[in-house]
C-alpha cells in the first residue's frame, strides 16, 4: 500500500511587504490578490483533488490562528467546491521561529497519526497557475519522497528574474511520469541581473519555490542530524513540555539553511508551471497583465502618461501624471507610493507605522467575519460608526457590551434582534437601540438578501474588545 | 477731496490646477491653503484697513455666486476682525469671459456710484505677505491712478522664477512715499530658466502680479478705445439688455492682452512684498518651508528617503519611499501623484474626471455650510450616511424632504428638533426619526458646544436637491 500524502501549509507570516493591502489582521495569505478567493483558500483548493481537506494542516502562530480559523468558514464569497475549511487542522506555534521549527512540529504530529506518511510542505501565499501540472508534479515528488529523497520543487525559469533564489542542478536521478528528478548541486541566493541572465542561458538552474515533499520521518531524522537542539526541543513538546518554553529556546532558522543545504539526500523536481512567491508589491505584475505602456491600472484611476507603473486603486479616485516605474497602492485608509525597485522597503514603512502606533498597520477599515463584515465609517473617542453586513441566514454571537450602547438603523434587508430575551424584527428604514449592558444578538433571517445596517456606538470606551460572548455559531470565546 | 478707493476682487475661477484640494464647489479662493482662513477672506481682510468692506465688490459668476455668498457668512472659523462679509457686494456675471469683461462690468457699476472713483483690481486667490507694505504700495498706486495712469503692480523678483510673467520697465516716472512708479517697456510671457536668470541679474524686470489700480472712468475709456465691441456690450447691459445675451456676444479676453499691452498710459509700481499667484500645486512651496531634504510633509506621512517632494496628506496615512521632485496630495476621497514640473497638467486630470462623471471633481466629502458642516461617510442608491456638525447657536433651515426619511443619532452635544410643529430636545446617545414629508428643523441651542450627530437617510432618492426650504437664517432659496 502507498504511504498516505499529507499537506502542510505554512501560514505564519503577515507579508508586511504587501502593506497597505496586507495588515496584521489581514495577512497576505488571506488577501484576494489573485481572484475571488484568498491565496490560502486557493492553496487548499489546489491540493484538494489530490489531498482531501482532512489530510491538510495549516501551521500558524497564536496571533493568527483565530483569524485563519474564522477565515476558513466560508464568509459568503464565491467559492465553488469549498467545504468551509472544515477538517483542515490548525497546528499552532506560540510564535514564529522560521520554517525549520514549523516543519518539525508538523512532522512530529503527522508521525503520530501515520508513521510512514509523506508530507508536502507548501507556502500559503504563493501564486501558482495550472493546478493540474502542479498536482502531477506533486504526485511525482511524492513517489521520489517515498524512496527517501528530500524533494524540493524547482520551477523552470522563464525570464532572468532577480527576485528569486535559484537551485543549480546536477545530473538526472530519474524520470517519473515524464517529470525529471535531479540532483542538487547548490542553492544560489537572489542573483544580480547579469548572473540571472547567465543562469537562464546556461540552463540547469531552477527557481527555488519553497515547496518541499518528504517523508515526515525522514525530515525529522535530518533535523536530528543537522539541528540537534531543535530536535530536542521538539521532542520535549511531544513529551508534554510547555510549547511556549520550548519555542523560547529554539533558534529561528529556515529549513533551507538548517537542513537542505547540508543534506546528501536532497533532490529537485522540475516544476513546469507559472509560479510567483509574491515577495513584494512588484509581484503584482504576475497577477495582472500590463498594458502596452507597461502599466497596470485597477480601480478608479485617472492617468496621464505614466510608464511601467502599477496603480492599484479601490473606490477612491487616484490620479497620476507621468509616473515612471512606480507603484501606487491605494486602500480606503492608506496610500503607498514608491519606485518598483524599492518595494522591499515597504516592510520598513510598516515598522514606522507600528512604532508610531498608527492603527493602519493593524487592520483594514473593513473587517470580514464568518457572519459577514463590518466597515468602520468614522471613529472618535466616545463614538464609532459602523456599516454592518450580515449574510443571509447568519447571525452574530449573543453578546453584551459593558461600556457602550448601540443604535442600529437598517438600510437594507431586515434584522432579527434579540434584546434581553425579547425577540423582534427591525425592517428597512427602522431603528432600534441596544442599551449598555443589554444581552443582545443580531441576525439575518433572510435566505437570500444580505442585511445592511448602520451602527452608531456611544460610550466611554468603544474598542472591539468590550464584548462578552454568551453563545456563538463560530465558537469564539 | 480725494477720489474714493474701491476694491474689486476677481473670484470667478475654480483653480482646477489645485485639484484634489480644489473642487467646483470649493474653488481655490475658498481654500484655507495658507492658514486658518480662505484666500478670499484673507484678500478682503488685507484690504480692510484701507478699503472698508462696503467699498469692496467681488466679481464672480452665477455658478459660484451662492457658494461665495454663503462662504462670506462666518462659518465659525477663527476669524479675528471679520465682520461676516456683510457689506461686500457681489457682481455676478452669467459666466466667465476672462478679466476684461469682468473688470469692465465692475467699472460701469462703480461709475454709477462714484464718477471719480479709483478701483483696485485684485485676484482673490493669490498669496501676499506683509499686508502693511501691500497697503502702502496700494496707496501710492491710487495716487498715480488719480493722475490718469493705469497702474500695474510689479513685484520685485527674488529668484529666477519661470512660473510668472515679467514686466520690463522703462524709466522712473516718479516716486510716491518712497515707492517707485515706472514706465512699462513691455510685458514678457513666462520665460525659460536661462532668461529668468538673466532678468534677475540685469534688473529692471518685475513679476507681473495681476493687481491693477486705475480710475473706473479711465479703464472704460481704454476699453472703448481698444475693445469697442466689449464696450458696446457692456453699455447695452447698463441700458437694460439681458446680461446673458450681452455676455454671449463678448469675446473672452484678458485685460492684459486687450488693453494693457496696447495703451500708452500704463505704469508699473514697484511692489516689495512676498507674492505668489498660487498657479499650481507646486506653489505650495510658497506656503510651507521645505525641510533640509527639500521636502514638505503635512499630515500622517511616513516617508523613507524622498527628496524635494511635497507630500500633503490629511487624516489618512500616506507612505512614500524614494520620491524625487514629486507632489502627492491626498484628500479623503482622492489622491494625486505627479512630478513637480507637471502640475500644470492637473487641469487635464480634472477634465477627465468631469468627462467620466466622477463626483470627485465636483465637491469634497466634507461640505461647509454657514450653520456648520457635514461629511458624507457613505452613500448608496437609496441611503446616505452623514456626520452633521452644527455650530453653537446656529440652525439649519426649516425644511422638508419629499423622497427620504432621516434618522438622527446625537453623538455629541444636544439638538433642538422641530418636527411638524412639535419642538423637543435630543441629547447625546439619543435618537429621533424624521419621516418623509415632515416639516423639520435642526438647531444647536448651546452657546459653546458644537452639536454632532449621525444622519442616516433612507429613501427612493437621496440627492441634496430634494429639499423644500420654508425659512432660512441664511436666505437660501
Amino acid at each position: 500500500m502507498k504511504e498516505t500524502l499529507y499537506g502542510i501549509i505554512l501560514a505564519g507570516g503577515v507579508g508586511s511587504r504587501f502593506w497597505p493591502l496586507s495588515r496584521v489582521t489581514s495577512p497576505k495569505q488571506l488577501l484576494k490578490i489573485a481572484g475571488d478567493e484568498s491565496l490560502l483558500k486557493t492553496t487548499i483548493k489546489r491540493l484538494s483533488p489530490l489531498i482531501p481537506q482532512r489530510r491538510i494542516s495549516i501551521v500558524t502562530n497564536s496571533a493568527q490562528a483565530e483569524i485563519i480559523r474564522l477565515h476558513l468558514y466560508d464568509a459568503g464569497h464565491p467559492s465553488e467546491g469549498w467545504v468551509g475549511g472544515r477538517g483542515v487542522e490548525l497546528v499552532v506555534e506560540p510564535f514564529g521561529r522560521n520554517t525549520a521549527p514549523a516543519i518539525g512540529l508538523a512532522a512530529l504530529k503527522l508521525l503520530q497519526k501515520d508513521p510512514d506518511c509523506v508530507m508536502a510542505v507548501l507556502p500559503s501565499d504563493h501564486l501558482i497557475a495550472r493546478g493540474e501540472t502542479f498536482r502531477r508534479t506533486l504526485r511525482a515528488a511524492a513517489a521520489a519522497a517515498r524512496e527517501g529523497y528530500l524533494v524540493t520543487f524547482g520551477v523552470i525559469p522563464t525570464r532572468p528574474e532577480t527576485g528569486y533564489g535559484y537551485i543549480k542542478t546536477g545530473g538526472a536521478i530519474k524520470t517519473l511520469n515524464n517529470i525529471k528528478v535531479k540532483k542538487v548541486e547548490r542553492f544560489v541566493e537572489k542573483p544580480e541581473l547579469k548572473k540571472a541572465k547567465r543562469y537562464l542561458k546556461e540552463g540547469g538552474y531552477y527557481w527555488n519555490s519553497g515547496i518541499f515533499v518528504w517523508k515526515a520521518g525522514k525530515i525529522l531524522d535530518e533535523i536530528r542530524l543537522f539541528l540537534p537542539s531543535l530536535y530536542k526541543n521538539l521532542l520535549s513538546i511531544q513529551r508534554g513540555a510547555a510549547i511556549e518554553e520550548a519555542y523560547e529556546k529554539m533558534e529561528s532558522i529556515s529549513i533551507d539553511h538548517g537542513v537542505l543545504e547540508k543534506t546528501e539526500d536532497i533532490a529537485v523536481i522540475e516544476a513546469d508551471f507559472p509560479w510567483s512567491d509574491m515577495g513584494s508589491l512588484n509581484s503584482l505584475k504576475e497577477v495582472f497583465s500590463p498594458d502596452r505602456d507597461g502599466n497596470i491600472m485597477k480601480g478608479r484611476v485617472v492617468d496621464i502618461g505614466s510608464k511601467r507603473s502599477f496603480i492599484i486603486g479601490s473606490d477612491r479616485v487616484v490620479a497620476t501624471i507621468g509616473l515612471k516605474d512606480m507603484i501606487l497602492v491605494d486602500t480606503p485608509d492608506a496610500t503607498l507610493v514608491c519606485p518598483r525597485d524599492r518595494t522591499q522597503e515597504v516592510k520598513e514603512v510598516v515598522d514606522v507605522l507600528k512604532k508610531r502606533g498608527y492603527a493602519e498597520h493593524e487592520s483594514h477599515i473593513t473587517v470580514e467575519r464568518p457572519w459577514g463584515a463590518y466597515t468602520v465609517l468614522e471613529a472618535g473617542d466616545h463614538y464609532k460608526i459602523k456599516k454592518v453586513m450580515v449574510l443571509p441566514g447568519r447571525r452574530l454571537s449573543l453578546q453584551m457590551h459593558r461600556k457602550r450602547s448601540e443604535h442600529w438603523v437598517v438600510i437594507s434587508g431586515a434584522a432579527r434582534v434579540e434584546r434581553d430575551g425579547k425577540v423582534f424584527m427591525v425592517k428597512e428604514n427602522e431603528s432600534t437601540f441596544i442599551p449598555k449592558g443589554a444581552k443582545h444578538r443580531l441576525g439575518n433571517p433572510s435566505r437570500k438578501k444580505p442585511l445592511e445596517l448602520i451602527e452608531v456606538q456611544n460610550g466611554s470606551y468603544v474598542g472591539e474588545d468590550d464584548i462578552v460572548r454568551f453563545k456563538d455559531d463560530y465558537e469564539r470565546g
